[in-house]
């Protein structure tokens, strides 16, 4: 299947990042189709017209029609939903996913597939605080990275496609990494932050520092605000990789204590310059 | 003293914070002067009009005009300032200062402090990640917090003078702490979060993370970028109470590292759910 504007597209799971899809590809003139376990969220999608057609059953007419197929479930629910309904895709289209671990998600899905359909897998890394359809949002893929994690399964063809869809969506950088490397490096930069803002929140429960508070702890916490159901899900299914960054993290934290405590001030320095150092890292981009 | 428009004010240590202050306060109509150790900040801060008058020596004649003297340097530098120069204050005036860390350093002042001079500590809390007169800008006062924080020692008049301050600088709030208070306060939302950005960007020295990195990570590690002079020396004059907060902070993660490793999904999903439910407080204000 090409990106050709007649093309109809069917997105299952209507939160946040599918109805930001939805939005993306409609206003990019595509026909989308969705199915949700929510009325409320067909009702919704069909008002503000980021949708032309939806469900809350699987419709099998709308699964044989769709030239392509997103998936933006809870991982557990995404297998559920392919054992359960795969035969009514339409043969030698393309599936892909916006699931944010990969490794125990991408092999699964494609050792149970058809083989006349294949499934390449993404992780879009936008997101917000706030759920749901109603906060969906296709600006947040602006300035946000596309990542397509193929396996030996996958064909080229496939994979250009998929970085296609991060392309036409607007994110900022697409690239290409193995389900290994993703979740490595997810469970560094996204998954070991949400803990840390996690833990940080649960050390007091006084109320007045709130009238204390400057940047930094407002920074750091943001991301405390977290959807509990999906946020386990996704530690659970990385959790070999995220124990590992947890260690390291606590590693260099018990690093820094130890300086303190012996009152090391050039080691404290040392741990700043080389902070400061890689953090300018982040400032060029 | 009152502050009256024909006032004449002496900031000595005219770094980002102390050049925010004089900018402040001349658009405010007063005399401002300064002292700093750099040729190249009076003549910057001369050229922009942000000082009236400044000096890269300690001169008599201007601390003997002042009617009031903000000092901007760190702590040691600043306990010897006012043991080498205090004789030349004007009798009855108060001094302030923009240290971040309070109990080690106002009870030193205000015991080798000349009886008819009086020190009343303030802890501006605002800052930026970069450094000196050049990116002074009193509007970082706009929306952040001023704290006073006095001793037995001080009279409610100086309290109130230093809290006047405060609101003519437009800091969004302006409150009172005792010194202890706020040590811990900032120990936990200040200093522990700069020992947690600096710890997280010294787990790795992978370049390419920053092609994967979302805002998370972003906004975890903006504050690793640290004057590490400035942040050594506060750590260390807030040993006890920052040790004390890392200890916290660790015991939560611990915790939470145990849920994981327990694939207790429960346990997880209740630090959340307080993460989720504190983290609000701070969005209300």
């Amino acid at each position: 299947m090409k990106w050709i504007s007649d093309s109809e597209i069917l997105i299952v799971g209507l939160g946040l990042i599918g109805g930001s899809y939805a939005r993306g590809l409609k206003r990019l003139g595509y026909k989308v189709y969705a199915i949700s376990h929510s009325q409320s969220t067909i009702d919704y999608a069909l008002e503000e017209g980021i949708i032309d057609k939806g469900s809350i059953s699987v419709e099998p007419e709308m699964v044989k029609n769709a030239d392509a197929v997103i998936f933006g479930l809870y991982p557990e629910t995404f297998k559920e939903w392919i054992a359960n309904y795969q035969q009514y895709f339409k043969p030698g289209i393309y599936i892909t996913d916006v699931t944010g671990v990969k490794g125990s998600v991408v092999y699964d899905i494609q050792k149970i597939l058809r083989e006349d359909v294949e499934f390449i897998a993404a992780h879009p890394m936008a997101g917000k605080e706030v759920y749901g359809v109603r906060n969906s949002d296709d600006r947040i893929f602006l300035n946000a990275n596309y990542i397509v994690t193929p396996t030996d399964k996958n064909t080229e063809a496939a994979i250009e496609w998929c970085k296609s869809l991060g392309k036409l969506l607007g994110f900022k950088r697409v690239s290409v990494l193995s389900p290994e490397e993703h979740d490595e490096t997810i469970g560094f930069v996204s998954q070991l932050t949400h803990c840390i803002a996690v833990s940080l929140m649960n050390c007091t429960d006084n109320h007045n520092l709130v009238d204390y508070t400057g940047d930094s702890f407002r920074d750091l916490t943001r991301i405390a605000r977290i959807n509990e159901k999906m946020w386990s899900e996704l530690f659970l299914m990385n959790k070999e990789q995220l124990l590992k960054q947890m260690d390291i993290f606590m590693e260099q934290f018990g690093r820094l204590k130890g300086y303190l405590e012996d009152e090391n001030v050039e080691g404290m320095s040392e741990m700043m310059r080389t902070s400061t150092e890689r953090r300018a890292w982040f400032d060029k981009k």
